[in-house]
C-alpha cells in the first residue's frame, strides 16, 4: 500500500485529465496560432480548457492567461503589477511567509529600487487585518497575498485587502496566490475582489508544468516574456497544449469544493487528534487553517529522519515546501518558532482521495519512528 | 489524406515521445524536488530526460536548463546575457529577422537603455560575416543570432561569431536560437563556440510546452523568473515532467541527421522544381537555405485566400510565422521584397515524415488555386 500524503507538493494526475492529455497527445498537434484548420482544432481545444479554468473561479475566460505554472503567474503578476505601475509609489506589501516565487520576486524588485515591507505572522502563523493596514499605505503600488500558506494551511486575510487599499487611498493592485487554496475552498476572484490570482495545474490533480495567472479585466500588467501574438502578448509562446487542456479537464472535476473540505475538516481533526496522543508531537498549523495541510513537528527526530523512516514504509510526506529542497523553512522561522520545533517539522497534506485508513497507517509509523528514533539518539 | 507540410509551426508528436509521455502521466507523479523515493523517481526521469537533450547537443547534462518552451529560452538568453553583462557595455547585436521572442525582447532591452543594432540580412535573405564585424564593437555585450531563420530557412553565419568577438575584444555573449536548426543540422554549443543556445521540443516531434537553453559551464546569467530550487535557480517552479520527459525521448529519436538532410534536399529541391514551373510563383529561400523550410510566393494570390484554399483540400501550410497570428511578415519586409510578394507568401515546411506523394498533392493544388484564384480576381 503506497500512502501520499505530500499533496500540497504536487497530486497525482486524475483520470479525467490523463484521458484529455492522452488524446491531445495523440490527435491533437497543430500550432494553436496556425491559422488553418489544424491550427483551429488546436486552439478550439485551448479555449475549451480555458473556459474551464475560469469556469472554475467563476470569471471571463479572456481574463485567464496560462502560464508554465504557478511559480511563473507569480513572478507575472508581481512583477508585471510593479513595473506597470511604478510610477504611482514604490511600496510592494506582502508577507514573509509567501512561496518563494513571490518572496524572491519581491526581493529582485527591491534591487529595482522598490521598497517591500514584508508582514510577519502572529506566532500562530495568522496575519491580522490590523497589520495590512498598518502597511499599506498611498505610495503601495502592489499588495501580495496568499490566501493558504503551503507549509502551514493558515488562511489569509484577503477579503480585507481592497478595503483597506480602498480606505489607504493606495493605488495598489492586488494579487492572491490561491494556489494551495484552489479547489479546496471557493476561490472567486470577483468575491475576494482582487486583480490578480495565481492558480496552479498540478495542485488540483492536473500536470506539472501548467498554470494561469487571472488578470482583471482592464487591469494593465507588464508582461515578463516577450515574443509572439500568444495570450494577448502578456505570455507569449506557444502553449503546451496537452497539459493545459489536462488543467481544464481537472479544473472541471474538482468536484464539490464544499463535500471535499468537509470530509478534509474531520479527516485533518481525526489526523490532529491522534497523533497528540504521541509523546513529543506539537500542532504547527493554526487551529483555522486549512484543513488540507497538518503542519506537525515530531520533537527528537530532525525531519529527514522521520521521512527517510517513513518512505522506507511507503508513505510519503514532507518537511515543508518541495521547492525549498530540503532547506529549513523560512515559513516557520517567521512565526519564530524554536529550532527543535523546526528541525522537526513535518507537512501532511491531504487530497481529496484521502482516507483515514491511510491516516491510521501514517500515524502507526510516526509512533513507531518516534519510538525507534528518539531513543535510538539517546 | 491529410497533408501537414506546416512542421516550421510545429510538427506532430512522436510514437516514441507519446509513449514516455503518456508513461509519465500513468506512473510518475512526484515532485522532483520532493527529498522521498517518490520524488527521487520524478528527478531520475528529469534528469534522464536532461541527458538526452544534452546528448543531442553533445553538452554536459548540467548545462541544459528546461524552459517552458523556445520563446522563454530565448527571453532567458537575451534578458539574461544583457543584464548579467550591463557593467561591461551596452551594446547589443541581433538581427531584424529573428524570432519575435529575441526580437521583441531587444525592443524590451532598449527601453532599459540598451542599445541595439538589428542586422539586416541581404536582399537574399542572408547575412554576411562583413555585417556582423562592422555591427560587434567593445561595447557589445550581447550578440543573439538564430542558427535557422524560421521563415526562410536561411543559415545564419554563427561559426563566425566568436572570431569576430575575439577580434572586436567584445565582451559580448553569443547567443543562438537554434530552434529551427535542431535536429535537422548538426547543432553543437562547442563547435559553434557560443555561451547560451535555444531548443524547443515541438520543434522535434516533442510536446508543445518544452524547450531549454543551453548554458555553458560558467557563464553567468540573470534569471528572468525567481523561485525555489529547481533548474539551479536559473529558472525555478516545478518541472513540467510529462512534456519534459517527451522531450528527452524526441531527443533520442531524432535519427540520422546526415541521412534525413540529403533525403529533405532532395524533397526540397524536387519541390521547388515543380512549383517553378507554375507561372506566378517564385522561390524566396535563399539557395543555399535549410531544405526542410521552402518559402514562396504565389504572386496574385494573397496568402490567406491560397491556405483556405488548400485546407480544403486537407493541406496545411502556413503564410510565415505562427507566432504571428497572420501579421505581415517581418522578415520577408526585412529582405526588402516586393509587397505583391510579402503578401502572397507561402512557407511550405518539412519534416523527415514528409514524402513526394505528399508534395505532388500540394503542387497540383497550388496550381489549381493559382488558375482559379488569380483569375476570379480579374
Amino acid at each position: 500500500m503506497e500512502i501520499y500524503l505530500d499533496n500540497s507538493a504536487t497530486t497525482k494526475i486524475c483520470p479525467e485529465a490523463a484521458e484529455k492529455m492522452i488524446y491531445v497527445i495523440n490527435n491533437i498537434y497543430g500550432n494553436p496560432s496556425s491559422l488553418h484548420s489544424k491550427g483551429l482544432e488546436a486552439e478550439h481545444e485551448l479555449n475549451y480548457a480555458r473556459k474551464a479554468v475560469a469556469d472554475s473561479l467563476g470569471v471571463d475566460a479572456g481574463e485567464i492567461f496560462f502560464t508554465s505554472g504557478g511559480t511563473e503567474a507569480n513572478n507575472l503578476a508581481v512583477f508585471g503589477a510593479a513595473r506597470a505601475k511604478k510610477r504611482l509609489g514604490n511600496k510592494i506589501v506582502t508577507t514573509s511567509v509567501e512561496h518563494s516565487s513571490v518572496y524572491e520576486s519581491c526581493k529582485a524588485l527591491e534591487a529595482e529600487g522598490f521598497e517591500v515591507e514584508y508582514i510577519t505572522p502572529e506566532q500562530t502563523g495568522e496575519i491580522s487585518e490590523k497589520q495590512l493596514y498598518n502597511a499599506i499605505d498611498e505610495n503601495t503600488v502592489l499588495v501580495s497575498m496568499m490566501i493558504v500558506n503551503n507549509e502551514t494551511g493558515a488562511i489569509f486575510p484577503v477579503n480585507s485587502l481592497r478595503k483597506i487599499v480602498k480606505e489607504k487611498k493606495s493605488p495598489a493592485l492586488i494579487h492572491c496566490d490561491a494556489v494551495q487554496a484552489y479547489g479546496k475552498i471557493p476561490v472567486k476572484p470577483y468575491k475576494i475582489d482582487c486583480d490578480l490570482l495565481t492558480v496552479s495545474a498540478h495542485k488540483i490533480h492536473g500536470s506539472k508544468g501548467s498554470g494561469a495567472l487571472f488578470v482583471k479585466k482592464g487591469t494593465h500588467i507588464k508582461p515578463i516574456i516577450y515574443g509572439g501574438e500568444q495570450e494577448k502578448k502578456i505570455r507569449p509562446g506557444t502553449e503546451a497544449l496537452p497539459i493545459i487542456c489536462g488543467f481544464g479537464a481537472a479544473a472541471e472535476n474538482i468536484g464539490s469544493i464544499e463535500e471535499n473540505y468537509m470530509r478534509m475538516f474531520n479527516l485533518r481533526n481525526y489526523t490532529a487528534g491522534k497523533l497528540l496522543k504521541i509523546d513529543g508531537i506539537t500542532i504547527n498549523s493554526p487551529a483555522s487553517s486549512l484543513p488540507y495541510i497538518l503542519n506537525v513537528s515530531a520533537v527528537g527526530v530532525r525531519s529527514e529522519t522521520m521521512l527517510h523512516f517513513l518512505e522506507k514504509k511507503n508513505i510519503y510526506i514532507s518537511s515543508g515546501s518541495a521547492c525549498a529542497k530540503g532547506k529549513k523553512s523560512h515559513v516557520l522561522s517567521a512565526m519564530n518558532m524554536p529550532a527543535e520545533r523546526i528541525d522537526s517539522a513535518l507537512r501532511i497534506s491531504f487530497s481529496k482521495y484521502s482516507s483515514e485508513e491511510e491516516v491510521d497507517e501514517l500515524v502507526k509509523a510516526i509512533e513507531e519512528g518516534m519510538n525507534i528514533l528518539v531513543k535510538s539518539k539517546i
